[in-house]
Protein backbone atom coordinates (compact mmCIF):
# COMPACT_ATOMS: atom_id res chain seq x y z
CA UNK A 1 0.00 0.00 0.00
CA UNK A 2 3.18 2.29 0.99
CA UNK A 3 4.65 1.44 -2.64
CA UNK A 4 1.32 1.85 -4.42
CA UNK A 5 1.62 5.38 -3.04
CA UNK A 6 5.09 5.98 -3.75
CA UNK A 7 4.40 5.00 -7.58
CA UNK A 8 7.55 3.23 -9.90
CA UNK A 9 10.11 4.57 -7.66
CA UNK A 10 8.96 1.97 -4.61
CA UNK A 11 10.18 -1.90 -4.37
CA UNK A 12 8.79 -3.59 -1.46
CA UNK A 13 10.13 -6.44 0.24
CA UNK A 14 9.72 -8.99 3.00
CA UNK A 15 11.99 -10.87 5.45
CA UNK A 16 12.79 -13.40 5.66
CA UNK A 17 12.47 -14.39 2.05
CA UNK A 18 12.94 -12.26 -1.66
CA UNK A 19 15.79 -14.50 -2.47
CA UNK A 20 16.07 -18.27 -3.59
CA UNK A 21 17.65 -18.80 -0.42
CA UNK A 22 15.62 -16.34 1.52
CA UNK A 23 12.56 -17.77 0.78
CA UNK A 24 13.77 -21.39 1.26
CA UNK A 25 14.97 -20.15 5.10
CA UNK A 26 11.69 -18.54 5.43
CA UNK A 27 10.11 -22.07 5.08
CA UNK A 28 11.67 -23.29 7.33
CA UNK A 29 11.75 -20.89 10.41
CA UNK A 30 8.06 -20.95 9.90
CA UNK A 31 7.46 -24.94 10.20
CA UNK A 32 6.12 -25.16 13.62
CA UNK A 33 7.16 -28.97 13.62
CA UNK A 34 10.90 -28.13 13.02
CA UNK A 35 12.70 -27.65 16.36
CA UNK A 36 15.29 -24.99 16.45
CA UNK A 37 17.81 -23.05 18.91
CA UNK A 38 17.98 -19.88 19.39
CA UNK A 39 21.42 -19.19 17.90
CA UNK A 40 20.14 -21.14 15.04
CA UNK A 41 17.31 -18.82 14.61
CA UNK A 42 19.38 -15.61 14.74
CA UNK A 43 22.02 -17.32 11.92
CA UNK A 44 19.28 -18.31 9.42
CA UNK A 45 17.55 -14.71 9.70
CA UNK A 46 21.14 -13.28 9.19
CA UNK A 47 21.59 -15.51 6.02
CA UNK A 48 18.10 -14.69 4.37
CA UNK A 49 18.60 -10.94 5.09
CA UNK A 50 22.37 -11.19 3.77
CA UNK A 51 20.93 -12.67 0.46
CA UNK A 52 18.39 -9.84 0.41
CA UNK A 53 20.55 -7.16 1.10
CA UNK A 54 23.09 -8.50 -1.89
CA UNK A 55 20.57 -9.21 -4.60
CA UNK A 56 17.92 -7.20 -4.25
CA UNK A 57 18.21 -4.14 -1.48
CA UNK A 58 21.42 -2.52 -2.59
CA UNK A 59 21.10 -3.06 -6.48
CA UNK A 60 17.69 -1.16 -5.82
CA UNK A 61 19.35 1.29 -3.98
CA UNK A 62 22.31 1.89 -6.12
CA UNK A 63 19.43 2.78 -8.50
CA UNK A 64 17.97 5.39 -6.77
CA UNK A 65 14.83 3.61 -5.76
CA UNK A 66 13.40 3.84 -2.29
CA UNK A 67 13.17 -0.14 -0.77
CA UNK A 68 10.28 -0.72 2.21
CA UNK A 69 11.37 -3.61 4.05
CA UNK A 70 8.31 -5.39 5.87
CA UNK A 71 11.07 -5.83 8.89
CA UNK A 72 14.95 -5.60 8.83
CA UNK A 73 17.61 -6.11 11.76
CA UNK A 74 15.71 -5.13 14.42
CA UNK A 75 13.58 -7.25 14.32
CA UNK A 76 16.51 -9.75 15.38
CA UNK A 77 17.50 -7.37 17.91
CA UNK A 78 14.13 -7.48 19.22
CA UNK A 79 13.40 -11.19 18.54
CA UNK A 80 16.56 -12.96 19.13
CA UNK A 81 18.89 -10.86 21.04
CA UNK A 82 15.78 -9.62 23.84
CA UNK A 83 13.08 -11.58 23.36
CA UNK A 84 15.59 -15.20 22.90
CA UNK A 85 18.04 -13.82 25.37
CA UNK A 86 20.52 -14.09 23.08
CA UNK A 87 22.12 -10.50 23.62
CA UNK A 88 21.23 -7.56 21.62
CA UNK A 89 25.06 -6.23 20.95
CA UNK A 90 26.01 -9.77 19.68
CA UNK A 91 22.72 -9.92 17.49
CA UNK A 92 23.85 -6.74 16.27
CA UNK A 93 27.25 -7.85 15.46
CA UNK A 94 26.52 -10.69 13.13
CA UNK A 95 23.52 -9.11 11.83
CA UNK A 96 25.73 -5.82 10.73
CA UNK A 97 28.21 -7.91 9.66
CA UNK A 98 25.94 -9.84 7.46
CA UNK A 99 24.55 -6.41 5.85
CA UNK A 100 27.80 -5.20 5.83
CA UNK A 101 26.56 -2.08 7.26
CA UNK A 102 23.75 -1.41 5.70
CA UNK A 103 21.32 0.58 7.82
CA UNK A 104 17.12 1.75 7.29
CA UNK A 105 16.73 5.91 6.87
CA UNK A 106 13.49 5.29 8.51
CA UNK A 107 12.42 2.39 10.82
CA UNK A 108 8.18 2.28 11.82
CA UNK A 109 7.04 1.02 14.41
CA UNK A 110 3.72 0.16 14.09
CA UNK A 111 2.64 0.31 17.69
CA UNK A 112 -0.36 -1.83 19.00
CA UNK A 113 -1.65 -2.82 22.57
CA UNK A 114 -0.62 -6.40 22.66
CA UNK A 115 -4.22 -7.92 23.50
CA UNK A 116 -5.31 -6.19 19.98
CA UNK A 117 -1.97 -7.35 18.06
CA UNK A 118 -2.75 -11.15 19.13
CA UNK A 119 -6.14 -10.71 17.92
CA UNK A 120 -4.91 -9.49 14.57
CA UNK A 121 -2.08 -12.48 14.43
CA UNK A 122 -3.21 -14.44 11.80
CA UNK A 123 -0.27 -16.53 11.00
CA UNK A 124 0.22 -19.75 12.36
CA UNK A 125 3.66 -19.86 12.83
CA UNK A 126 6.60 -21.00 15.09
CA UNK A 127 6.80 -17.26 16.47
CA UNK A 128 2.98 -16.72 17.10
CA UNK A 129 2.46 -20.07 18.08
CA UNK A 130 4.45 -19.59 21.38
CA UNK A 131 1.74 -16.79 22.33
CA UNK A 132 1.89 -13.63 24.51
CA UNK A 133 4.54 -13.96 26.49
CA UNK A 134 7.25 -13.61 23.52
CA UNK A 135 5.18 -11.22 21.59
CA UNK A 136 5.02 -8.63 24.70
CA UNK A 137 8.50 -9.06 25.36
CA UNK A 138 9.28 -8.58 21.58
CA UNK A 139 7.31 -5.50 22.17
CA UNK A 140 9.24 -3.51 24.91
CA UNK A 141 12.11 -4.38 22.95
CA UNK A 142 11.32 -2.67 19.95
CA UNK A 143 9.47 0.61 22.34
CA UNK A 144 13.25 0.77 23.84
CA UNK A 145 15.01 1.02 20.53
CA UNK A 146 12.48 3.89 18.99
CA UNK A 147 12.93 5.42 22.16
CA UNK A 148 16.71 5.01 22.17
CA UNK A 149 17.09 6.13 18.54
CA UNK A 150 14.41 8.56 17.88
CA UNK A 151 16.64 10.31 14.82
CA UNK A 152 15.70 7.63 12.61
CA UNK A 153 12.29 5.25 14.62
CA UNK A 154 8.97 6.96 13.91
CA UNK A 155 6.37 5.56 16.42
CA UNK A 156 2.78 5.48 14.51
CA UNK A 157 -0.41 4.45 17.12
CA UNK A 158 -1.79 1.57 14.90
CA UNK A 159 -4.71 1.24 17.21
CA UNK A 160 -6.74 3.39 14.52
CA UNK A 161 -8.35 2.72 10.89
CA UNK A 162 -6.00 1.61 8.34
CA UNK A 163 -6.29 4.48 6.36
CA UNK A 164 -5.02 7.00 8.91
CA UNK A 165 -2.32 5.37 9.81
CA UNK A 166 -0.93 4.52 6.40
CA UNK A 167 -1.60 8.82 6.01
CA UNK A 168 0.53 9.10 8.64
CA UNK A 169 3.29 6.81 7.13
CA UNK A 170 3.20 7.99 3.76
CA UNK A 171 3.86 11.95 5.04
CA UNK A 172 6.60 10.70 6.77
CA UNK A 173 8.36 9.25 4.11
CA UNK A 174 7.28 11.49 1.73
CA UNK A 175 8.82 14.13 4.05
CA UNK A 176 11.98 12.01 4.05
CA UNK A 177 12.31 12.31 0.59
CA UNK A 178 11.60 15.62 -0.02
CA UNK A 179 15.14 16.15 1.94
CA UNK A 180 16.79 14.10 -0.84
CA UNK A 181 15.23 14.36 -3.83
CA UNK A 182 16.71 14.59 -7.17
CA UNK B 1 36.40 -46.29 10.91
CA UNK B 2 38.10 -44.31 13.57
CA UNK B 3 34.76 -44.11 15.87
CA UNK B 4 34.18 -48.29 15.32
CA UNK B 5 37.77 -48.19 16.27
CA UNK B 6 36.97 -46.78 19.07
CA UNK B 7 33.78 -48.26 20.30
CA UNK B 8 30.79 -47.00 22.11
CA UNK B 9 32.47 -44.47 23.63
CA UNK B 10 33.02 -42.70 20.35
CA UNK B 11 30.13 -40.80 18.37
CA UNK B 12 30.23 -39.85 14.80
CA UNK B 13 28.76 -36.62 13.69
CA UNK B 14 29.39 -34.75 9.99
CA UNK B 15 28.98 -30.89 9.19
CA UNK B 16 26.57 -29.46 7.84
CA UNK B 17 23.71 -31.99 9.32
CA UNK B 18 22.74 -33.97 12.15
CA UNK B 19 19.89 -32.49 13.01
CA UNK B 20 16.43 -31.16 11.41
CA UNK B 21 17.73 -27.76 10.40
CA UNK B 22 21.24 -28.90 9.45
CA UNK B 23 20.33 -31.52 7.09
CA UNK B 24 17.99 -29.04 5.07
CA UNK B 25 20.21 -26.54 5.79
CA UNK B 26 23.22 -29.40 4.34
CA UNK B 27 20.90 -29.73 0.83
CA UNK B 28 20.18 -26.34 0.46
CA UNK B 29 24.03 -25.50 0.42
CA UNK B 30 24.94 -28.61 -1.44
CA UNK B 31 22.73 -27.64 -4.53
CA UNK B 32 24.56 -26.98 -7.39
CA UNK B 33 21.95 -24.58 -8.76
CA UNK B 34 21.19 -22.39 -5.98
CA UNK B 35 23.11 -19.32 -5.86
CA UNK B 36 24.45 -18.21 -2.19
CA UNK B 37 26.15 -15.26 -1.57
CA UNK B 38 29.55 -15.87 0.72
CA UNK B 39 28.07 -14.07 4.14
CA UNK B 40 25.19 -16.01 3.31
CA UNK B 41 26.74 -19.25 2.65
CA UNK B 42 28.93 -19.02 5.92
CA UNK B 43 25.66 -17.99 8.71
CA UNK B 44 24.04 -21.04 6.58
CA UNK B 45 26.94 -23.16 7.76
CA UNK B 46 27.08 -21.76 11.22
CA UNK B 47 23.20 -22.22 11.62
CA UNK B 48 23.43 -25.88 11.24
CA UNK B 49 26.81 -25.83 13.10
CA UNK B 50 24.88 -24.07 16.37
CA UNK B 51 22.26 -26.86 16.22
CA UNK B 52 24.57 -29.49 15.99
CA UNK B 53 26.88 -28.34 18.57
CA UNK B 54 23.45 -27.55 21.39
CA UNK B 55 21.73 -30.57 20.40
CA UNK B 56 23.93 -33.68 19.58
CA UNK B 57 28.21 -32.48 20.28
CA UNK B 58 27.69 -30.84 23.72
CA UNK B 59 25.12 -33.17 25.58
CA UNK B 60 27.19 -36.50 24.26
CA UNK B 61 30.63 -34.57 25.59
CA UNK B 62 28.62 -33.84 29.71
CA UNK B 63 27.78 -37.82 28.87
CA UNK B 64 31.65 -38.47 28.90
CA UNK B 65 31.81 -39.46 25.12
CA UNK B 66 34.32 -38.32 22.89
CA UNK B 67 32.90 -37.13 19.47
CA UNK B 68 34.75 -37.10 15.99
CA UNK B 69 33.23 -34.48 13.65
CA UNK B 70 34.28 -34.94 9.68
CA UNK B 71 34.70 -30.72 9.42
CA UNK B 72 34.04 -27.92 12.17
CA UNK B 73 34.61 -24.06 12.59
CA UNK B 74 37.96 -24.32 10.92
CA UNK B 75 36.57 -25.38 7.83
CA UNK B 76 34.31 -22.41 7.97
CA UNK B 77 37.56 -20.19 8.64
CA UNK B 78 39.48 -21.81 5.60
CA UNK B 79 36.29 -21.52 2.92
CA UNK B 80 34.39 -18.70 3.70
CA UNK B 81 36.96 -16.64 5.44
CA UNK B 82 39.98 -17.17 3.95
CA UNK B 83 39.19 -18.65 0.68
CA UNK B 84 35.71 -16.62 -0.28
CA UNK B 85 37.65 -13.55 1.32
CA UNK B 86 35.43 -12.62 4.11
CA UNK B 87 38.19 -12.50 6.77
CA UNK B 88 39.20 -15.56 8.99
CA UNK B 89 38.73 -13.19 12.28
CA UNK B 90 35.15 -12.38 11.28
CA UNK B 91 34.15 -15.60 10.49
CA UNK B 92 35.69 -16.94 13.56
CA UNK B 93 33.50 -14.62 15.62
CA UNK B 94 30.34 -15.45 14.14
CA UNK B 95 30.93 -19.21 14.92
CA UNK B 96 32.28 -19.03 18.50
CA UNK B 97 29.40 -17.41 19.07
CA UNK B 98 27.32 -20.02 17.11
CA UNK B 99 28.90 -22.89 19.53
CA UNK B 100 29.09 -20.49 22.79
CA UNK B 101 33.17 -20.95 22.18
CA UNK B 102 33.37 -24.99 22.21
CA UNK B 103 36.95 -26.16 20.70
CA UNK B 104 37.88 -29.64 19.53
CA UNK B 105 40.54 -30.93 21.72
CA UNK B 106 42.69 -32.11 18.43
CA UNK B 107 41.64 -31.16 15.00
CA UNK B 108 42.88 -33.67 11.87
CA UNK B 109 44.04 -32.01 9.19
CA UNK B 110 44.21 -34.79 6.35
CA UNK B 111 47.19 -33.59 3.81
CA UNK B 112 46.95 -34.73 0.26
CA UNK B 113 47.93 -33.13 -3.09
CA UNK B 114 45.51 -30.75 -4.69
CA UNK B 115 46.02 -33.06 -7.76
CA UNK B 116 44.88 -36.01 -5.84
CA UNK B 117 42.74 -34.30 -3.72
CA UNK B 118 40.48 -33.61 -7.22
CA UNK B 119 40.79 -37.08 -8.50
CA UNK B 120 39.35 -37.95 -5.06
CA UNK B 121 36.53 -35.27 -4.93
CA UNK B 122 33.44 -37.23 -6.04
CA UNK B 123 30.99 -35.48 -4.53
CA UNK B 124 29.15 -32.94 -7.02
CA UNK B 125 28.26 -30.22 -5.36
CA UNK B 126 28.77 -26.48 -5.18
CA UNK B 127 31.92 -26.48 -3.79
CA UNK B 128 33.81 -29.47 -5.79
CA UNK B 129 32.17 -27.47 -8.98
CA UNK B 130 34.47 -24.44 -8.06
CA UNK B 131 37.04 -26.40 -9.51
CA UNK B 132 41.02 -26.43 -8.13
CA UNK B 133 41.29 -22.48 -7.52
CA UNK B 134 39.00 -22.91 -4.34
CA UNK B 135 40.47 -25.98 -3.51
CA UNK B 136 44.07 -24.78 -3.50
CA UNK B 137 43.21 -21.57 -1.09
CA UNK B 138 41.50 -23.47 1.40
CA UNK B 139 44.24 -26.07 1.74
CA UNK B 140 46.58 -23.40 2.14
CA UNK B 141 44.28 -22.07 5.05
CA UNK B 142 44.46 -25.05 6.62
CA UNK B 143 48.13 -25.48 6.56
CA UNK B 144 48.35 -22.13 7.59
CA UNK B 145 45.76 -22.98 10.75
CA UNK B 146 47.86 -26.20 11.73
CA UNK B 147 51.23 -24.07 11.48
CA UNK B 148 49.84 -21.06 13.68
CA UNK B 149 48.44 -23.79 16.32
CA UNK B 150 50.62 -27.24 16.54
CA UNK B 151 49.47 -27.94 19.59
CA UNK B 152 45.72 -29.06 18.69
CA UNK B 153 46.31 -30.00 14.99
CA UNK B 154 47.91 -32.81 14.21
CA UNK B 155 48.78 -32.92 10.16
CA UNK B 156 48.33 -36.66 8.46
CA UNK B 157 50.20 -37.07 5.22
CA UNK B 158 46.85 -39.11 3.70
CA UNK B 159 48.73 -39.67 0.28
CA UNK B 160 49.25 -43.36 1.53
CA UNK B 161 47.27 -46.60 1.89
CA UNK B 162 44.07 -45.88 4.21
CA UNK B 163 45.37 -48.13 6.75
CA UNK B 164 48.25 -46.57 7.48
CA UNK B 165 46.65 -42.89 8.03
CA UNK B 166 43.67 -44.69 10.00
CA UNK B 167 46.20 -46.12 12.33
CA UNK B 168 48.36 -43.00 12.80
CA UNK B 169 44.88 -40.97 13.75
CA UNK B 170 43.69 -43.51 15.86
CA UNK B 171 47.06 -43.73 18.03
CA UNK B 172 46.77 -39.85 18.02
CA UNK B 173 43.33 -40.43 19.44
CA UNK B 174 44.48 -42.71 21.84
CA UNK B 175 47.09 -41.07 23.19
CA UNK B 176 44.98 -38.15 24.00
CA UNK B 177 41.95 -40.09 25.75
CA UNK B 178 45.13 -42.20 27.73
CA UNK B 179 45.93 -38.55 29.01
CA UNK B 180 42.36 -37.89 30.25
CA UNK B 181 41.34 -41.33 31.16
CA UNK B 182 38.64 -42.13 33.49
Amino acid sequence: MLCDALGERALAVREPGGTPVGEQVRTLLKDPSVEIGPHAEALLFAAARAELVERVIRPALEAGRVVVSDRFLDSSLAYQGEARGLGVDEVARVNEWAVSGLKPDITFLLALPATEAAARGAEDDRFEAEGAGLQIRVQDAYERMAAAEPERWRRIAADRDPAEVHGEVLAEVESALAGVAA
